[in-house]
């Protein structure tokens, strides 16, 4: 999906919603059961009732795994239940390593399950970061500033030239690509940095996770917007696919779906 | 398997050899072929010649996510061939995430594929490492400074303090653990750099990739050994594995990983 049809996608559904499919076992309803199909079926009616709202749906990568190999088995069953181009199809799996390898995490995500975007961690530098740019209407989605604790530890220490780790990379990894296969994670309750941030990159798409659960506030993220190209995914994960833990779960989360449509379609106005 | 049992199996062997099973299919002697079961074959061989010479394995997991569904099959059964004990199993996934995605990455390596360490990637700080550190003899081997040309971008930035980020990094995470279950990975192109490494974490084993192909010398890394409990353990890749393309790769390679025990036994003794 390039950024044209991303941009109209968001535009038509008036959305800018993405759905996390954090799919864990222990907290399906208990009907649905816990082994791997039970993640697959969850995902079914999850998606089912929240693709009318949503924009893009983030899978994350580490739940599947932890499954094992019937893990990967239900994300590629689940990544086929989202139709092409209805929403983009984000692989939440925070790869980054050297050059070659970083290659074959491409091909994993972009080739063999087909997903639109990656998200990347930029902590090796360049060569782990520019394989996956090489693919044609797919996205890198590169960790900038995230949202949690230890977000301090690294991120928001201050180099000699007077900025902060993050702001160095958004910069340099900027210089890898363009506004059209790069995007960034800049978390909701980091809001001191986010004008930073698009002082850097005034026109990137930004993942936002962080708001709902974790705290962050959706009407904050407004200033984020660009005015034509709106530069802005917002990520829910546990306050939709949770909204309900009984037989009424999926429709539960396309209410809370629909409701944070309605507010960013009011954004979008 | 724990520090002590470490320690006793590399002088066992006489060597702290680390063999990387980066398997490309499209590297693989021409007699088995480019499929999944190919890498598994390739794999069994090479684990043969190489285990009597080998501390440890590395699978380096994008080249079997890459192969998607067949390739984690794959992964699994080569997981299941090398004997427990008798080498450290090494999952070079260099995952990071927030703390209950972690934990998922955890289980998946740890317990599912019930892998001796995993290698971490410490760009989210404290929170994205803990969770594996929860872990009982098992090991955290965490990024400090990387031999790749991207170091530079992101672990070689000066901070304000005067330490480099890959300082930071490693003086942070090493409070996170202990000698007894983190490890750091350290270029050996970074010979420049290592007198840093070991005045931060005197003890630590570090992972040493880049030997061999990637131009980085043995002998070298004499400096970073710690007199009773060793600490190093060093990656060979291609060098091993790829030593031929003929029918006698496995040979080729057994006599490789033979040629670099003999010189680590000269620098244990």
């Amino acid at each position: 999906m390039n950024k044209q049809e991303l941009v109209e996608l968001i535009k038509r559904k008036g959305s800018f919603l993405c759905v996390g499919l954090d799919t864990d076992p222990d907290k399906l309803p208990e009907h649905l059961g816990k082994d791997a199909e039970a993640v697959y079926e969850f995902n079914r009616a999850i998606i089912e009732t929240t693709l009318p709202f949503a924009a893009a749906y983030k899978l994350n990568i580490a739940f599947y795994e932890a499954l094992g190999v019937k893990g990967w088995e239900v994300l590629e069953r689940t990544i086929q239940l989202i139709p092409k181009g209805e929403a983009l199809i984000i692989a939440d799996a925070k790869r980054g390593d050297i050059g070659n390898t970083a290659a074959r995490y491409g091909k994993a995500f972009f080739e063999t399950f087909d997903c639109d975007a990656i998200t990347v961690n930029p902590y090796m530098g360049e060569d782990s970061v520019t394989p996956f740019l090489d693919y044609k209407d797919k996205w890198s989605i590169v960790l900038g500033l995230t949202s949690n604790k230890g977000a301090q530890d690294v991120e928001l220490l201050k180099l000699e030239d007077g900025r902060y780790v993050f702001e160095a990379v958004i910069d340099r990894v900027a210089q890898l690509g363009t506004t059209e296969n790069l995007m960034f994670v800049v978390g909701a309750t980091q809001t001191e940095y986010l004008e930073k941030v698009r002082k850097i990159i005034p026109e990137h798409f930004l993942l936002v996770p962080g708001v709902g659960a974790q705290g962050g506030k959706l009407q904050d993220l407004q200033p984020l917007m660009h005015p034509t190209s709106i530069g802005l995914l917002v990520n829910s994960s546990r306050q939709i696919i949770y909204a309900s833990s009984k037989g009424d779960f999926a429709e539960r989360a396309g209410e809370e779906a629909a409701a944070l449509q309605a507010q960013m379609q009011a954004m979008l106005a």
